[in-house]
């Protein structure tokens, strides 16, 4: 079952973290660039990245839309990235954030968690279309997969909608309760579901209000770092048995090396190991919060 | 500007309506799978399609999820049938639904507004994140492009999140008023404006509270023919002045010599000759429609 191998694999590196390959030409070393053209060079620097951070971090997670941004080529290197990542025992969740009718949802499906375009773990969904654009994903929570459902989203606007009060509830605390019961038939052995839940590390009073309603649900933490999140912040995604969430940073690894505090230490040729640096860093924090609070 | 466009190629065309290709291989007559092979045979049969319509139909909306279905060889294939559409005159509004925080959304919307992966003249939208997660796009309407924003949604979950009050309005009713409001600036010369909406016409009462919200949005329709929806259910969705929405249909056009009515008539090589009466046959009904209504 998904959520047992996402849960074993964090015990079993101690980490629960994710890093968001989120590539952007710019984050990309020259001597990179240069050996390889801006395009190839996207998927030998993920393939470092992930060479770098494949024994400390259980987890990546490649946004989409930064690949679909380098056209037909881009789309290939995402494909490539997750199949690298994979055969490196690395779990992949594919940020595509996707959310359509049944039939097309179906299509979305087939292409990420049937192998379509390519197979990963687990995708991101948008829940507005409501249950039948949800079930043609979740029905592969059987087969191994998971699915990361959008409850409140780190980024400034998500007030816009999910804040919404509607019988007393925001409706992102009704997402909540739709996610709690699209999960209920997929729980496993530690009492987590793998129909999972995105809950930005922005708003940490959200984020309590969100671990009551969902008891089973695991959560996705993006917003940590480069967003502002920190480890206070994320505290609140974990429950008491010191798990229940896995928290995601993007720029903050993969462009750790484009940082002064980085730069002063490492030379181009070796990014890898301020990646490397920021990845144990951020391990280190969560971890180190974590105890405070359940030990 | 983009609305502008769209407005005088429906007038042009005489035609309010869109051919939605959303290519499924068990559509595609067996003469072409077996000259070109499942995959390609896909970009072959759209080819014939868009011959087939592009004296009639002003627009087609090619629904991205089942080429991501097909792997890189179908994004590819999507990419030239947006390009073979374009070149033809037609308008491509792509059906992809993203939506994102703000420097992801960025990124989508260089993916298909500004050609980065493919350019296309409008694309689909979610409305969930919010504001910032809607203005990378909307951004582009001072470049002759469009952006719809989904608000009631065809399928029959739409209920569960979409349905919802909040302070005396649907969730649906809220999402018009934040269309018409970001619509705003982008106002053309028939009084439209390029931030348009997705309004199912599986809904006909939503609807018609919809066209009262949103004065100047134009209403992009799915879910007409093959999903129920019927000439009488989506004559709500245009204004007065005959003008406001644009009728899609996929399965009931692309897949029109699958039905029996038109496979007694043509045999499998004639089968664009079954695909265009049932887009003529569309645009007859629409407009007999428009006609009793506002003549």
């Amino acid at each position: 079952m998904f959520i047992d191998r996402l849960i074993e694999k964090i015990k079993e590196k101690d980490n629960p973290t994710v890093v968001g390959l989120d590539p952007r030409i710019e984050f990309i070393p020259v001597f990179l660039r240069k050996k390889y053209g801006d395009i190839e060079a996207v998927y030998h620097y993920n393939k470092i990245i992930i060479d770098t951070i494949k024994d400390i971090v259980p987890c990546i997670k490649p946004q989409i839309a930064f690949y679909e941004a380098l056209g037909v080529k881009g789309l290939e290197i995402f494909k490539r990235t997750v199949e690298y990542g994979r055969k490196n025992g690395l779990i992949v969740i594919a940020d595509i954030k996707r959310g359509d009718i049944g039939s097309t949802a179906k299509a979305y499906a087939k292409a990420y968690l049937e192998g379509g375009f390519v197979e990963v773990d687990a995708v991101t969904i948008n829940p507005y279309l409501g249950e039948d654009s949800i079930v043609p994903f979740t029905d592969y929570c059987n087969k191994d997969k998971g699915v990361f459902i959008l409850a409140k989203t780190s980024n400034k606007s998500s007030k816009d909608l999910q804040d919404l009060t509607t019988k007393g509830k925001r409706i992102y605390e009704t997402v909540g309760h739709y996610i709690e019961k699209w999960g209920n038939e997929y729980i496993g052995n530690y009492g987590y579901s793998s129909v999972c839940s995105v809950v930005g590390a922005t708003y940490p009073k959200e984020m309590k209000i969100l671990r009551k309603i969902m008891k089973s649900a695991y959560f996705l933490v993006p917003g940590y770092g480069a967003q502002g999140g920190t480890a206070k912040d994320i505290i609140h995604s974990f429950n008491d048995d010191g798990l229940g969430a896995i928290i995601n940073s993007s720029r903050g690894i993969i462009a750790a090396h484009t940082k002064e505090e980085y730069k002063k230490i490492y030379k181009e040729e070796d990014f890898h190991l301020a990646i490397r640096d920021a990845a144990i860093k951020m391990k280190n924090d969560i971890n180190n919060e974590l105890k405070r609070k359940f030990n």
